[in-house]
């Protein structure tokens, strides 16, 4: 059991860590740090947090365990104060969508007399923002990515995997290049190309009404994360330009072949190609 | 109330009229035409249909209300028997994803002495088949396109619209090849982008257990259209050649200009992106 759980950003996923935590047993005290005490009472009262404080040195005293629930930029911006003021033997995580940037970040700051960071990424939250919307059941059966490389302890590693494992979460450790390649293809280029489909049709000139009603469970399911905040897609993208653009080369050609194969009337191809989506995409359920 | 009310194909479609139908007591007497005697018993039984048979002259003989709940191509392939046998008084129309083609063949065969076909496409589905997938409630607030042109007898217009209305659809006149212009963008197009996604992400290399752990609901909801039959969407397909090439060119377009934004480090244009798409997803809701 976690003595001190300091929770960084009491949003929908650090509210949902806390509730969670809480539920399960898995801190004794959940310490809530953020920039609106209002914000911060409201979790209290939901049960996200114990208590709260929107002093980063006061909430990391004693901190056993620590976690960054802030967007990816404010992550690397938070990690020189939290690395100042965290006790030597804490462990430090994080739920940052990209991993290279804020674990070299890191590296430079942690150890050597300090605590020790270890990146997480969870596969979890929604387009949905803020505390109201955290839960208890976010992370079950939710991957959660854990990066490693050389200079990861592993005994420390091991605990930060128990933690995310006492949340219900299946925890994944990989390295962290390795890790932003994959969510490019996975999650951010998904986005980017989401948000292609939906503004594509909404810039078709037709009166939003009309919009509204042609589109049917298929169309609002394919373009539903479009309704992410883009703040926090643009600081996903700054940190990982490189393997969204090469994810989104791999959509456009896959998407110029099939127009070819229609134009041109290649019905064999347009069939191969359903086909093979079918499959490929049955494979995933 | 229909007296009686013919579904030709009786699968998830003809399915969910016939059991909404029976249930609102929009007609007395349900019948099933289709191949598979053992499917139609399965229908009967689950109360879609009262009474079946495998030749359509048959089912078709005193038919109030004809509906085609086939493939596209199979709607035009069964046009001339139906229009052959089915009584001067009924009206007749279809469920296909495409309206152009079907209302073309149709109007060589019908009026003049014969029955009336109006085309109409109710925005309801899945990527499951069968009657065993039919419900009470899939046309409930769906948007049902019905076509109108210059031969189209106001008054039978008026009875498919009130058809459809019975059953919870929303009913939307417009021409044929306004409405194969608009669900190009809107249903069609969108299949193949998710598919293009589903085969990029499925081809990547990796391992299949690998893939699916690190793809969360995003991605799922994403790309879940592309478990479609791909006989079904080879069909439309073929019909709408034109204007589904012309969706894909703006889906590429968007999903190029994006990309090159990205490879730019333009974060100002990523972010107006990102702002729009969201934008213009939100007005959909």
């Amino acid at each position: 059991m976690i003595k001190r759980l300091v929770i960084i950003g009491v949003g929908l996923l650090g509210g949902s860590i806390g509730l969670t935590a809480k539920k399960k047993n898995v801190a004794e005290k959940v310490i809530g740090v953020g920039r609106n005490p209002k914000r911060l009472e409201l979790a209290r009262q939901k049960g996200a947090i114990d208590e709260f404080t929107t002093e980063l040195a006061t909430g990391l005293r004693d901190g056993e365990f620590i976690i960054l629930c802030l967007p990816v930029e404010r992550i690397i911006e938070f990690l020189p104060q939290v690395a100042e003021h965290s006790p030597a033997s804490a462990i430090v995580t994080d739920v940052g969508s990209t991993k290279k940037t804020i674990v070299e970040e890191a590296e430079k700051l942690f150890g050597d007399g300090r605590a020790t960071f270890i990146g997480s990424h969870p596969l979890a939250g929604s387009e949905k923002s803020g505390v109201e919307f955290s839960t208890s059941t976010l992370f079950k059966d939710a991957t959660c990515f854990v990066t490693v490389n050389e200079m990861t302890p592993l005994d420390k590693l091991q605990q930060v995997v128990k933690f995310w494992r006492s949340l219900g979460a299946r925890p994944f450790i990989l390295r962290p290049d390795r890790h932003d390649y994959l969510v490019s293809m996975s999650s951010q280029g998904i986005h980017f190309a989401a948000s292609a489909l939906a503004k594509a049709f909404g810039s078709l000139g037709e009166d939003a009404n009309l919009l509204r009603l042609i589109i049917g469970t298929g169309f609002k399911d394919t373009t539903r994360i479009a309704k992410g905040d883009e703040e926090l897609w643009l600081e996903i993208c700054r940190q990982n330009v490189q393997y969204i653009a090469e994810a989104l080369d791999k959509f456009t050609n896959e998407l110029s072949e099939i127009k070819e194969a229609i134009k041109n009337r290649d019905f064999d191809r347009v069939k191969t190609f359903l086909a093979d989506a079918r499959n490929l995409r049955q494979m995933l359920d």
